[in-house]
């Protein structure tokens, strides 16, 4: 009798903590989608995400989860640099594709992706930045867009992790830390980010030797406005990612509130979440969720390839500036291409995403 | 290939604002459920619901829906003296139920209730008291449990709404209102309501002719905690729910923080939610999905028809001191059956609640 | 050269924890006073206290001090039913008086230091209800007496110690502890108490053997306002004492804001005060600053004697409501003379105090 | 009969906003010290100033107030440029000297007068730096020497006024406003700066034409923490001073609390402190009475006249550094004398302040 349409058999490639995330995620909680193939060679982690949604099945390359089932998506968890050899052959069968940050470990590799996408009739990769779905970063863009408290000139960003996992790099600061302040500043901003300086206080003792630790990274949007990015990822205490933003006559501050606040032993507070899985669960649901409903529709509802791209090469930039220790500016190497959706460089095809 | 469960063909009775809110839900962001039937008199009213779920069909009746269409579930959100009538036929059709609070809008109904779904194998009906879901309750009552702060001795409970629909009535403030905390204090406190009381300060001169709120209604439990709760519906700033619970060595605070702060214009602050809808949606969504993962497994996650019982008994006592002035006994005439699950009157069949 | 009056000669009697703050406040912060005589029948006590302003010179008895040293003025930090006798001579020799609270331990005391002060040309004592000087109380008064947000309805006052000294009795809940609120309450309304009620929750089992505490005191002003006073004083987290006040249209909310906010371990908070010290310290700072300068014209700048003599009917009919388990009203033998500034009862000789 | 020590016969020199406070402070709240004397050209102001003081006289100019009656003390609360000729005369007559920030309007004057100090037996002048006497920071300061959270490697300091005076400048933005920053960070981390860099964003448009702010000004110390401070003078909103102290393993924050908090019209929160007034005026109390109290031992309490010599030099390298746009080293063209006590660059003669 009823006419809803068929979930949305999806695959999801990589199944780490962030895929096995994803696998449980769909099917627990998403309405319209579900998870039909786990890929990823290492077969017991493979089974254990698989496990997690009921009538899937494992692979251990995504050749051979195109070869064996029926998939109308893709979720792509695995590191970077093996995003694009699933993104290419996901476009090529016309697949929704949602690829967790970065879009590719490379410029040279963004831009392939954006250059085989654009062949399709219309863009079908969305690229996994969370924040903007998160309710604070939404509020702050619609305060932005309201011209409410005047221009917005500045903006003091922390991201804050407890720890940092094995092999964790300098340059991954940028790559994989930063890079979210790098997506979301253009988003609430509105325009690109036109030049990266990186500025290095004393070393926190706590990090990995060899980690130089907190740094302070200055992103410079088209009109002045200045993000002042303290990235700082062995403290200890939790995840905290708080942004204040100074408009012309305003401030205004996310991140700061939790939920219970309890007085006890001298002292009166709340607890920090311990991880973004608690700081942005929220806001993974509604994104992977937009996500399927808009490729029911055949869209994508959020960040799209070419925020990959760009994101990319301000990442270049920042990695540039880390050893320069001077401000290097950003150049992109094009135009917004129309099959994006607009001409306004930096914001991506989200744009209506704070009216939402 | 996939062998995931169907979606639970729900119907969903009363097409009001929060009849409507739940096709909607089902039918976005719910998992596993789909709503089949939208049922209502009002035929516009129906059809409007509706169109939030494609291939849902109206019906004017309940007896219409079911005999139009397969039926694996209900949900009734009509007004409470209109929840038998849908209740007893739906026990007969062996459907998972989820019933708006309150369970009936009397104690001989509700004990009519529980007796016709004692005579299945098992408990069907589930009572949308969401706050049980709500993230700051879950962390407050396992505070409660992990004995860290010492017992729980008092309760601070102010309910506040900006102002009150037409013909809300004095006893309202308890059986549409104060259930709320009717049913919450014996989930935190583990143990039944055993007084009311009933204080009535000055009056809100904002409040609709004749209506003496705000009230403070005192609820004892059998240990002596004793939750004071503050009902006051025209306070006109906003919608606003905080607990204050105060322990043998501390002091545990929820519903005061919100999302984003701005100073602006010599003030710093927060926006208040407006409604019930925004401060409770997540809960909302938890609570429904909970429901539905728990009907496919033949069982309900939730405040049972027990506990549905418990508040319209305590509801009783509570309209009672509004017009005596005095505390007012809550007498239960039924030990709790077994087949609810346990001795422990008044923590409900959700007992494992707090460890999810 | 300069003509600045002569500080005051003063007096400290008692010499404990309070008297020898006040011994060290008035020598180093206040200005227009000097301790000439501290009064302790403990001579180590009274020397110690007196090392703390140099050219003081201590006394066994009041009549000793008043014998031995011109004075000006004298601070009575004694227990309460020692009051009386230093009071009574005192206002003899024209003293201005500075009594700690209570006014005295009796009503019948109260009042014939009220008659013994109406025989002079003005009021010559001050009560020591320090909350009167708090910034937040200042400002919650100011808000009631701008109307902004409607009348006043109702107060939630959360008065908490981390534990009671030996000997604390429960009548003492009321008259050393509450009796801070059953002045403060008439200050804020802006009119006199009516009624008292004691609710008594679950004991704390960290109170000491035979103390029935936390309780709940209702104080009922004139026109209906309803103060829910939770008394608390074995919690040990900290000093905390907070007051939500309900309007017809807004909440105000003080005392939960601290200094320095430390994210740690985990958790984000600040410390709770450890006494009244640290949290009415300012408040004690002011209260006698302007005491000092109010004395120099020849009057009192705060609570009065009638002020004080009001608070102690109050806490009679409370020490009477925790016995009887019932409401309790309060009634005034006398009406407000003209001696005392006017007709308004309950709201003292400071009602010009909130637009300092 | 008593001993107290005679008050501190006090000049204060310049009558303006600032000079009228210390005169009312010192004669209302301070405790051992009278103003005798205020020294204005404007005789109108002084006079109105002097009505503040019962008994204090009116001079035009430093010298005939020195003719004219005796001094023990001063407070220079002119602008810079006008200290070194009051300061001068004032060491000769080996008064006590209170000089308000800055120690004086360049280096070399600066110079001139640790000079001329040098030649008493010990230090006379103390500098007006008043936030090392605000609570905050004073418990930031020992947080930093407990070592709790480990090394302090980065400060985010934000130092916004509604708007500003007629004829600031940009130079002003370092040598008027963060001139406060630039005294308080080697205060706090306990070691001198090194080097200072401005970063300049979009503009607000709300500030006079061709001042170019807010700023970011990139204060470093000597092993290498951070400090980024934005000032931002022309924010509207209010007066509001905050610091975030980065550590290894937690995060302190200062300035975010208020006292009363309010929820009306759908908004909660607190009132932002209109001028320094309010939010320093505790800490202007406490640095006042400290030094009186000091200047009774023949001491200064609290920043000399050798930080004022290092603020200086800093601020200097302040204003080159937003011309150049580059980092520029600060050199200190001295070593710090025995006579300011101590080889602790940076850190002031107030190091005992914290333990206070
Ligand atoms: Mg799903
Ligand atoms: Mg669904
Ligand atoms: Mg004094
Ligand atoms: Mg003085």
């Amino acid at each position: 009798m009823s006419t809803s349409p068929a979930p949305l058999r999806t695959a999801v490639v990589g199944a780490g903590m962030m895929g096995a995330d994803h696998v449980s995620r769909i099917t627990k909680r998403i309405s319209g989608a579900e998870v039909v193939a786990v890929v990823d060679p290492d077969t017991a982690r493979a089974q254990a995400a698989a496990a997690l949604a009921p009538g899937s099945q494992t692979f251990a390359s995504f050749e051979e989860a195109l070869a064996g089932v029926e998939l109308d998506a893709v979720i792509i968890a695995t590191p970077g640099f093996l995003h694009e050899p699933v993104i290419l052959p996901a476009l090529e069968k016309g697949l929704a594709i949602l690829s967790e940050k970065p879009l590719s470990d490379t410029v040279e590799s963004s831009l392939r992706i954006i250059e085989a996408e654009q062949k399709l009739d219309r863009p079908h990769i969305q690229v996994g930045f969370m924040r903007r779905f998160d309710a604070g970063y939404q509020q702050l863009r619609q305060l932005v867009e309201s011209g409410e408290q005047g221009a917005l000139l500045a903006l003091h960003c922390a991201h804050r992790n407890p720890s940092t996992p094995p092999n964790y790099s300098e340059s991954a600061l940028i790559t994989d830390s930063v890079i979210h302040e790098i997506d979301i500043v253009p988003f609430i901003v509105g325009e690109p980010i036109v030049s990266v300086e990186v500025k290095k206080p004393r070393r926190n003792s706590l990090a990995p030797e060899g980690l130089p630790e907190p740094q302070f990274v200055l992103l410079e949007t088209a009109s002045g406005t200045l993000a002042i990015v303290e990235i700082n990822v062995n403290i200890q205490f939790g995840y905290q990612v708080t942004t204040d933003a100074v408009f012309e006559s305003g401030v205004a501050s996310i991140g700061r509130a939790e939920t219970i606040q309890v007085a006890a032993a001298g002292q009166i507070g709340q607890s920090v979440t311990p991880s973004f899985k608690e700081r942005f669960g929220a806001a993974y649901d509604v994104e992977i969720q937009r996500w399927v409903d808009a490729a029911h529709r055949g869209e994508i509802d959020g960040p799209s390839a070419w925020d990959g791209y760009l994101a990319s090469v301000v990442a270049d930039a920042g990695v540039l500036a880390q050893q320069s220790g001077r401000r290097e500016p950003v150049t992109y190497a094009l135009e917004k291409p129309a099959f994006y959706g607009g001409a306004t460089a930096g914001t991506g095809a989200a744009a209506s995403l704070a009216t939402a």
